[in-house]
């Protein structure tokens, strides 16, 4: 997708075939530096602290963090302990896990000495499926925008609202929510999204609405107690969100407070969509309640960041001092509050059986 | 309520008598300057800026609003300018139209020449009125709070769950649905409250942590999108939630993202409470489909204040430049979703005829 007019990816090489390029997306919306990992530790703190983020690109970050560490020693040692450092930086993503089972599952059997190319080759190969995976998404669930905008009258927008970023900046091209939205702003179908600020992080206010400005897609930002209103209001066509991790059930992990825009849709009639590439689903857990919430820092709700008047980005405390805040990234929306999932494979009903009819080899597991 | 270990209340007369003393609360939770009133162009800029904010508050400083107006000028003419000026000040607040209609009606009737003084007595009684008010919530809520304690195991705290402020700082003393929780309290009941964020303004975050902080309530600040989390994990007893406007059917106006908060409970079986002095009560509309909701300025979501590491009250930009920002102050709460009502006369079912059964008077109105 498109940054100042220019297509960029959220991953690439240095002309040294070995850095791993990214970017720090925590000055966002104000600034987008790109930062070179070298090593392992790196790759790691780039996920943990939230440089990178979004599960498609923590599992294509992870991959590479693999090839970087195979790059300083190829033992079985070494793979051993990138594996297990890279899958404790973040407890809810699946697609962490995902990506650290196939590094390992294809370097595991080789001879260290020729770990490094193959490390990096299977990691850009996870870059170029997620890309193609995301744009199939995409045109799985654009008929579900054309599907509104048919009922609309000329020039009146599709009006989606949407949680968080699961956006390109989340993945590696076209984002897994956003990918129906930049399809359909591609080709000239009106859509309007209503981006939930997503507190305590604002990846929506910060990230979402930064790129979907950079691909010139109309939109407005809201705070996340807004949504009910705006559905009560008949002001929102559908909802749209990504996920961190689905059980085989349908029951969906993502950002603390889709629940309650699930309840608020379901209350009203609003469709509830959850896009995902099947790496999300998590076809060992029967259901929600054995996804672990990550807790993260009170700290992230106390202090938000953003640009001063004067330009400098800058820190302020919003708590009285000392005060106690509980952060739970993640909620888990029960599969009966969504409509549909949208797959690389396609659209089908949030159960387990809407999975299977999808993905039918994964019928034994 | 205290302040530093000192008894406050949140209006009160310079010694001259006339000057009217009030917090500026915006730049809570940090400072809390004192701000003296002197003319009616004063209070309605307290007012319109929220320096002084919840619905009883907003009463009590429109009806010194009028007595400084007629301390300048006893005519008809200035004391319909004062009630119209103050009454534009904010759109969804009922209980301002109730104070307004109250003054008018006192000081109507009246030579010019008795109205100051008269002013300043009923303003003086309907804040008097309002810590009665208060109280009485207080005493009628406390028995819910009691029943949940005797179901726990010793020193385990009631946990409740609340959304913006409607504390004392809302009101004169006590607050509304802060009453209970701080009888129960000074009580010995262990009480624990959440305490929602409440983005744009961050009512939660900044003054009923305050709040709840100098009185020594154990309190957890939280996202407002954490409360569903919550209520699905078992971590809340019960919500209690003060109201701009309730509507005869019972339904309830209140800060953007009520609603969000009762969909979550009645979808987990917590019981959903909503506080309110009657003057809250809009007796003329049938239902919350006429309750006009103001749209404030997007800057209030872009731009979040807060104190620097190094001390100073600084504002940041948490979007892009030029993005546009939705900004619904309050949302509808459907009289379905709550549990019941708390008054001053007692707690009654969310519906005109538990309403009609508190409030006889009302029934041919």
């Amino acid at each position: 997708m498109r940054i100042g007019g220019e297509h960029r990816r959220t991953v690439w090489l240095a002309a040294d075939g070995r850095t791993v390029l990214t970017f720090d997306q925590t000055r966002l919306p104000h600034e987008l530096p790109v930062i070179a990992l070298e090593r392992l530790a790196d790759a790691a703190r780039a996920i943990r602290e939230m440089q990178v983020r979004g599960a498609p690109l923590i599992g294509a970050i992870a991959a590479y963090g693999v090839a970087l560490a195979m790059r300083a020693d190829p033992s079985d040692a070494a793979l051993e302990e990138a594996c297990a450092t890279l899958a404790a930086t973040r407890p809810t993503a699946v697609n962490l896990r995902w990506a650290l089972e196939r590094m390992r599952a294809v370097l595991a059997p080789l001879p260290p000495g020729q770990r490094e190319s193959r490390a990096y080759a299977e990691a850009a190969a996870i870059s170029e499926e997620d890309v193609a995976i995301c744009r199939a998404i995409g045109e799985r669930g654009l008929p579900l925008l054309e599907a509104v905008a048919r009922r609309k009258r000329p020039g009146e927008p599709v009006r989606v609202l949407t949680h968080c970023n699961a956006g390109w900046l989340a993945t590696i091209d076209w984002g897994t929510a956003t990918a129906p939205i930049y399809l359909a702003h591609r080709k000239g179908i009106p859509v309007h999204v209503w981006v939930d600020e997503t507190r305590p992080r604002n990846q929506g206010a910060a990230i979402t609405a930064f790129e979907l400005g950079q691909e010139g897609v109309p939109h407005t930002v809201i705070a996340d107690n807004a949504g009910g209103h705006l559905m009560r209001q008949g002001m929102v066509d559908l909802c749209l969100v990504g996920t961190d991790r689905v059980a085989r059930n349908g029951d969906v992990a993502n950002k603390i407070g889709t629940y309650l825009k699930a309840l608020a849709a379901f209350d009203n009639g609003v469709p509830f969509y959850v896009a995902l590439p099947s790496s999300t689903i998590d076809w060992t857990i029967r259901d929600g309640s054995a996804i672990p919430i990550e807790e993260r820092a009170g700290e992230e709700l106390a202090l938000v960041s953003g640009r001063t008047r004067d330009g400098r980005i800058e820190t302020v405390r919003i708590t009285p001092d000392g005060t106690a805040c509980g952060n739970w990234a993640f909620d888990v929306t029960p599969a009966r509050l969504v409509t549909a999932f949208v797959t690389e494979r396609g659209v089908c009903p949030a159960n387990e059986a809407g999975l299977l009819a999808l993905f039918p080899e994964r019928a034994a597991a």
